[in-house]
């Protein structure tokens, strides 16, 4: 292997995505400046701004781009225009979620809501909605439209499920892998499932291309979940037990809690439900789920997604972005490998 | 007359429309219900039925399906869901209002975000624009996607608009008028105007119809904000002065700073730039408003939307329908008459 591949095999999928389809993505970055542009008030930039430029990695508009070129599209603006959408929508939910978890970080800087306040997160978020349905309607395409319709009330019906789900021990797996797909699959499986049909991709194509998206979030959120319990904050971005002090039902704790004998179980009733929690619970939780086989249940279950997720692209030929798109759906659970 | 006929003459226009709709309004209301289930997440519901069995008008409604029948829209289900959407979209932005605006009361019962919280309201509001844009995809007519479009990023917009624009003694008419289509008049016009589209009606009806919803909303607006400095609590639900408290600029105010002197424009820049209030000075700001005739200015310029909205119906032959249309063009001027 000469210096060049040691240096191409060591950039992840994300980056070799982004080069095999820079030309496009400077297109949709044009088309995210201007569209969230406002004459009238400044602070729609100012804000959207400061989220979209914090080096976020836009992998939900590269799922377009590489679902449109995967599915032989052609040219022209529309699968920009749908990349900028989901791009717009994701923006959009970050904001509202951050007033939701009263965050005070995202992506290593405060987030909106702290530097402006809850009402422009709000607002903007609102705001950003309307210009992803603007921009959307635009290609003319009404089953992209029932696409994005649907993925959108799949991702509030989540959030809100989310709500009232924490702290609820009887929260099932079913429950929990329907908040996945609000939290992440809804709009992964989107923007792969919209770029294969503004290509004009037959119903297979379409098809595999939606399930490729959703099990890939599905595998990134467990695998996200899990690193809660056991990765660094280096690796994550967040602090280890950052959910287990939020009461969260993610896997690992719905599978631990389905094993509980009366004790452990009277142990999460304390500081999941009544979120009365101690110095040390943390650490009795990572050895209570350690004993159950928790995590490793949970790390098989993401191992599984990404399989599904790399089975569902073999009705496509060979070709580099299939390799790319191959080489995400280890990557995002190569953390927990 | 008769007693029939008194009682007739003594119903306003809304309850005259709400019966000549009756059994359109009714499968409105079961689109509604059934649309805003939620199987897993039961607060959904709670919420949203907080709001919408609380008494509203169902104006907006009103509005698609009179549109849609003026221009003889031979029955099916599309204009309803089109009703629907409208009172999704309109509830949404009231749960996101009271967030921004941290309101306690609305139409005289406690606000979602204080019998539930910000999170709820937040969510679920984001839930209801995502049933909207479900049910506004379904019967299938870009044409009318892009109206919903354009009214969403408007209602957006205006609402950030109106944030920033709170407390600026710059604020022109031009960006009164804009936050006023924000908050009112953009999703009057595109109730009329897509009820007018979905029934198939010819460009001139179209452009007629989005007119005169146009001109109501800002009318209606407009007298709402006059109300604020003269009328009774009794007349608006609201209190008076509740826009001088918030230091809002709205017409009378804006038309009283572009008049004021020198001392004026000390009084308009303490007690609305710096928010230094004291006993007296909602009198004072009334007293300073009479002498520039703002209240009447801003009076004329609501009776001279009001006369648009009924101008802009001369397209349509003379039918009960639009005679109710037209009454209620004056209705939203009576209060300040």
């Amino acid at each position: 292997m000469t210096m060049d591949g040691a240096a191409e095999q060591a950039k992840g999928p994300q980056d070799r995505l982004a080069e095999a389809l820079a030309e496009d993505m400077a297109a949709v970055n044009r088309i995210i400046r201007t569209r969230m542009a406002s004459e009238h008030a400044p602070r729609i930039p100012e804000v959207t701004a400061h989220l979209i430029e914090a080096g976020g990695k836009r992998l939900r508009p590269m799922l377009v781009l590489a679902a449109a070129h995967l599915c032989g599209i052609a040219g022209g603006e529309d699968h920009r225009k749908l990349a900028a959408t989901v791009e717009f929508i994701h923006t959009a939910t970050l904001l509202h979620d951050d007033v939701v978890d009263e965050s005070r970080q995202r992506r290593g800087r405060p987030t909106a809501n702290l530097l402006w306040d809850n009402k422009s997160s709000v607002l903007v978020g609102d705001y950003l909605f309307a210009r992803a349905f603007q921009l959307m309607v635009e290609p003319g395409n009404l089953r992209v439209l029932d696409i994005l319709a649907n993925a959108s009330a799949t991702i509030a019906e989540g959030e809100v499920l989310q709500l009232t789900a924490a702290q609820d021990l009887a929260t099932s797996e079913e429950i929990y892998l329907k908040v996945v797909r609000g939290k992440t699959a809804a709009l992964f499986s989107a923007a792969t499932e919209s770029g294969a049909v503004i290509a004009g991709a037959a119903d297979a194509a379409v098809r595999a291309l939606y399930n490729y998206g959703d099990a890939l979030g599905i595998a990134f959120q467990i695998a996200d979940d899990l690193l809660d319990y056991g990765g660094t904050s280096a690796a994550t971005g967040k602090n280890v037990g950052d959910d287990f002090r939020e009461r969260k039902l993610t896997l690992p704790v719905i599978k631990a809690v389905a094993k509980a004998n009366a004790e452990e179980r009277a142990f999460w009733v304390r500081v999941i439900e009544k979120g009365d929690q101690r110095d040390g619970d943390l650490e009795r939780a990572q050895e209570i789920m350690a004993r159950h086989g928790a995590l490793e249940a949970a790390r098989t279950d993401a191992m599984g997604w990404s399989a599904r997720a790399r089975a569902a692209l073999s009705v496509f030929p060979d070709q580099p972005l299939r390799g790319m798109l191959d080489d995400l759906a280890d990557f995002v659970v190569a953390r927990i490998a």
